[in-house]
């Protein structure tokens, strides 16, 4: 285990730092028992959270989608400075906020943040890329959208099957997952956003299939655009993927990492994974 | 909030009572974070758990699917007991094993088991029935039986999408749901078996499709065919429900709740539900 964690509470309006090792939940809390909550994993670096508006923007988003009650921005600002306050300045950290339903039947919501060192393995992914397996969700590209109760867009702590699709690719000598439709249009990852390079534009998969608005990709595009670096919301294929210049999983903690493999097939990233980072970094 | 709750929790080989309103997991938990876990909800009547048997069988199957560390049955066994010790007989509660992947990393997993009362809308459920509506789930009826990532046939802790639809039903006016494939054929109800009468027989959808192994269906069904009343696994669809003799909605804690109404149209339940209350009861 980690020596170094964090955990702050926040409780009635106060927030409080709490031991990593205190438990902090009930065993009737709906976090717990039904997955029905939401979560941000925030990038702490340098000591700071350079892009914690963006999470808390879709903190609320994903809160909402659940009808969960949301104690405010500035509850989650306070718990999450809380959380991060002594953090050491050369120690990349992930500090996840956890908002969930509490004891439900209309009692208070539970809101937490936890802090951990980013895991050697993903600082290691991070530099020297991954290998990925393509997975099918099963349901129809258009369908999530006219499916409320499916939750498309929300960023749940209903994991499981994330998880078990990032088990099955370890078990298939991969690293991680590219999640498709029906059809084999492109999802999301388990825990990152979808983007290619091809015909000199950079490309991810439209939000209304029901896959969550990435942070980390519409920072990226914000800053090829205006880098003169085209972007596109493409509907795309597996066979896209293939085709592409370059491949990338994006999300907050690993930044853009590359694949290097793709159902077993070696490919390239025309060296414009160094662009990328760059442009991350600014 | 219900008086009437009791905690037990298994560290170490160890089980003890815990205060209802005491914490009993980290932040690290991954039955938080992820919901990567399992459960059970067991029926305590009379002071018993007279069904306990196949939901011991039923968590470790669920275990298995996660590749979840098991404590062992004797465990779980020694758990629900110190849960229930004292609790009154002529209260039916409903006793949760939740069985999670603890820290991660090869840490033990965590176990608990959480009582209290049924409450009173469910109770009220049993006896008056209720009204459902069908919500696709967007997959195709053969699709998890070759995708093992989806975890179907596992209890997961990762129910943010059946409460979302049964939030759904309540908003539409409705008590409870069935989910459907793509194809509208039928799979289960977010908490729940779908049973239904037809052609002098019983039948329930296959578990290949998916759905969980209903506990209390297999007792009902068992139990049935001893008493001259053949059963049958079919693949239904909605137009079969309207066409039923009657409808049930089976799980442990509520019984046999029958449909009176099925998306918005009345239905009549053929006197048969007195038979399938009989059934259980024995």
């Amino acid at each position: 285990m980690t020596a170094l964690r964090r955990v702050a509470l926040w409780t009635d309006g106060t927030v409080r730092a709490v031991a990593p090792d205190e438990p902090v939940v009930t065993a009737f809390d709906q976090g717990l028992g039904r997955g029905d909550g939401v979560f941000e994993s925030v990038l702490v670096t340098g000591g700071r959270t350079p892009h914690l508006d963006a999470h808390l923007t879709r903190l609320r988003r994903s809160a909402e989608l659940l009808e969960l009650t949301h104690p405010g921005e500035e509850a989650v600002r306070t718990l999450v400075a809380a959380a991060s306050a002594d953090w050491p300045a050369d120690v990349d950290g992930a500090c996840r906020v956890f908002l969930t339903r509490g004891l439900g039947a209309g009692e208070p919501p539970t809101l937490l943040a936890l802090l951990a060192a980013v895991p050697a393995e993903t600082l290691r992914q991070r530099e020297t890329g991954i290998a990925v397996v393509t997975l099918s969700l099963g349901v129809p590209a258009d369908f999530r959208a006219t499916a409320p109760w499916l939750l498309g867009g929300a960023k749940t702590l209903s994991y499981a099957v994330n998880m078990a699709a990032q088990r099955h690719a370890h078990a298939a000598g991969a690293d991680d997952v590219v999640f498709t439709s029906l059809e084999g249009r492109l999802f999301e990852g388990p825990t990152s956003t979808v983007v290619w390079a091809a015909d000199g534009r950079l490309h991810t998969p439209p939000v209304e299939t029901g896959i969550l608005a990435g942070t980390t990709q519409a920072r990226l595009f914000a800053r090829a655009e205006a880098d003169g670096w085209p972007t596109a919301v493409t509907a795309g294929t597996v066979a896209d993927l293939h085709e592409a210049d370059a491949v990338w999983l994006l999300s907050g903690i690993r930044g853009a990492a590359r694949v290097t493999r793709l159902d077993g097939v070696q490919r390239d990233d025309a060296g414009l994974t160094a662009r990328v980072a760059e442009l991350l970094a600014r």
